[in-house]
């Protein structure tokens, strides 16, 4: 991104900022008692070079900073979901495809379920027994699929949102979670895309409407708090 | 199911007709423009003896009458859907299960995505190419799935439902189309249940609110007239 | 409902349930801790006499039932949803109709926005301040409406369900309630329909697949014994 | 918007459309064959003075260009959907609250049901016998609502969306309404928002990835072709 756009962009957010303040928006969601970590996306297609989707900053930014969720979250064996996107039928011109209207924006076509190292999630934050790999089909992790029902089910009140993109699969994610009944937080350096800016005011107006910016390191000790009472909890119980 | 209970059965639902015509009720949806088939959990635990969810009239009566419907289908390209059910995590002690709160009722945890036998759809009804398998988590074929977004994307207004359990999937499925805005259209001969009257009463609750029960012989007369209009159409266009 | 029906029934009843308990079938969900009653459709097109949606046992069995449930719901402030059914384009020739295609099977035209004394829920048992009256335009009450999303921002784990008919709108609200992660518990004594047996057969697949049946005494136990629980529990933080 | 801002965001528009080209994104899903309106949450909280709600450019800019395409849709009554949104609890320390969690980050309170001028659609625009009025909780006009399934009953295919605000409800309506099948049109003179660059930043992402930002002249266009086809049509059946 540019010097002159991400100056551009700071200084409409500060006007955009009193505004919402004085309205009453940008309020804070906070963390709940339980969470969940939903990364979105973060399969090969996005996070290696060469394909149509491959978006910015993975090696030294979005990968790293999943790694360091990952260890807090399975040191207190919090939920984890790894999501990614792939399809049964990607012949643009069969009518019946899985793809859906998407493809006629999007190249969705890329991503057909017979390649499985397309959509397969990639190794360095590869999943371990016990977290679920949940394939969908659209922009959001809960539109069209079970993880709404699933995260009631297993009493989740908080979802942490990593991944890509911030204009799409991130920010569609949010959105929905948010309206299905739980408290979004988007993890602030885990989250990417491929144009510039786009993460920007994608996340601004995440902050403002949908759920709380907040950095990897203040996740990580909400999840190490969170966790030991839990654990305290339970050896009281 | 005993003679006796077919009769008390068939007594019932003759009062109950009454009322129902007295007020208005059991009216006939019909078939719409552009038909899918939406076949529910005819894989191996289900169709196959010996696991808890296997079902009856399998070998005589549900295969063939599908094996009829899926030629009439292919003959004209109409979208079909072979929908399974498994999961990731069946470990019944894990919260975090996929299972959701559905093994608290029913023996779900047979239904291992590991086992892929075991949820496989019949090879006597295989899906084959341009065909989708739909993994589902719940009962219903609609519920947490992209069942609803794919079929109005694909012009589908109709749904012939078909498969087992008439007191579980196929009911949810029937109920969720109609809601989702399908014509549903349970095919008489290709819905089955384990357990003696379930077929008879739940097709009549069908019948009488949220679609019509249909013999597959009239779903064949409708599959080849629509198609054959379709084809004239596309030919004069 | 005939004694040779009530009679036959049973005999398949147990049948089944030897059958179900060989497999494991007809597990017990069991009480959470946070409950919720939805009372699906006792609105005066319902439990007055007249109308075509008018259903049996409502003064002497599901309104005394549903009061005696209020009372504990009301004493102990756990969230109570009133939900009704009604229509603003009643007219069956208008394509544009919010019935979308339930006119096609039942006279949902009975139901106008505009008579407002149809759809209003029976004064016997009406909403108090704080209470929520949800209209839904499906059988669910969970189907195109917020009611997963608020209850799971409000924290609930638990519904009891009660209300007409067994064989729609309360069975649908059950079986989407469990794949939306909430467990269901039918309260016996409060659910009702128009036709003879469906009370029964409806209430046996629920039990068996997809809630507790559980008679309104018990619930009121659990409600009195979890109030009071969340009550020290407040007291004591 | 200052024109620094405008300029930047220009800028990075430009390069992104190269990425978007070089990649196969920014692709045109163009009209179907059975359009509706969906015009969301323009009532007197967004459209009117004096409110937390309240957007710009509604008196010279968005309400005229609704006015010009309500007078199409009525020409050929294609259906119109006329969105609000308000609650029935308002009161924050309420758990039970229908606002959800939303409050927590915006202020929700403001839109109680029982004010009804604060969110009845604005009478300039003010819906006529049978258009619905649809009121929701949540930012999208699909999640959680009838929607979806009442389009897909009525036939629709494209849903032309209109209203306030760009960053929030009207985004999220198009990026569900993509998910649910339907072809989105953003009508671009018809979109608004309440801070600097958010309708220029939210509907170039809309229009790379979700649906076509078209200027309401051509959608005027379309509406009358379509309407005069359909028109023919029924003639000659």
């Amino acid at each position: 991104m540019s010097e002159k756009l991400k100056q551009a962009l700071e200084a409409a957010f500060e006007e955009a900022t009193r505004i919402y303040n004085n309205r009453g928006f940008q309020r804070r969601i906070g963390f709940g008692q339980k969470p969940a970590l939903i990364s979105v996306d973060l399969a090969n297609a996005w996070t290696r070079p060469g394909n149509p989707f491959t978006c910015e900053d993975m090696d030294d930014g979005i990968i790293p900073a999943m790694q360091k969720l990952l260890v807090a979250f399975r040191r207190w064996n919090f939920p984890v979901v790894h999501v990614t996107t792939c399809y049964q039928i990607t012949d643009r011109n069969n009518p019946n495809t899985d793809m859906g209207l998407w493809h006629e924006k999007i190249p969705m076509e890329v991503c057909a379920e017979k390649d499985k190292n397309v959509w397969a999630i990639d190794s360095r934050i590869a999943p371990i027994e016990g977290e679920q790999v949940l394939i969908k089909k659209r922009a959001s992790a809960f539109h069209g699929t079970y993880l709404a029902g699933y995260l009631r089910a297993a009493g989740v009140d908080t979802i942490l949102v990593t991944g890509v993109t911030a204009s799409a699969c991130v920010r569609e994610t949010i959105c929905d979670g948010l309206a299905d009944g739980f408290r979004p937080i988007a993890v602030k350096e885990a989250i990417g895309d491929r144009i510039p800016g786009a993460v920007l005011w994608n996340l601004f107006d995440i902050d403002a409407k949908f759920g709380d910016v907040v950095p990897v390191a203040r996740c990580i000790e909400y999840l190490d708090r969170i966790g030991q009472e839990a654990k305290i909890k339970r050896s009281a119980a």
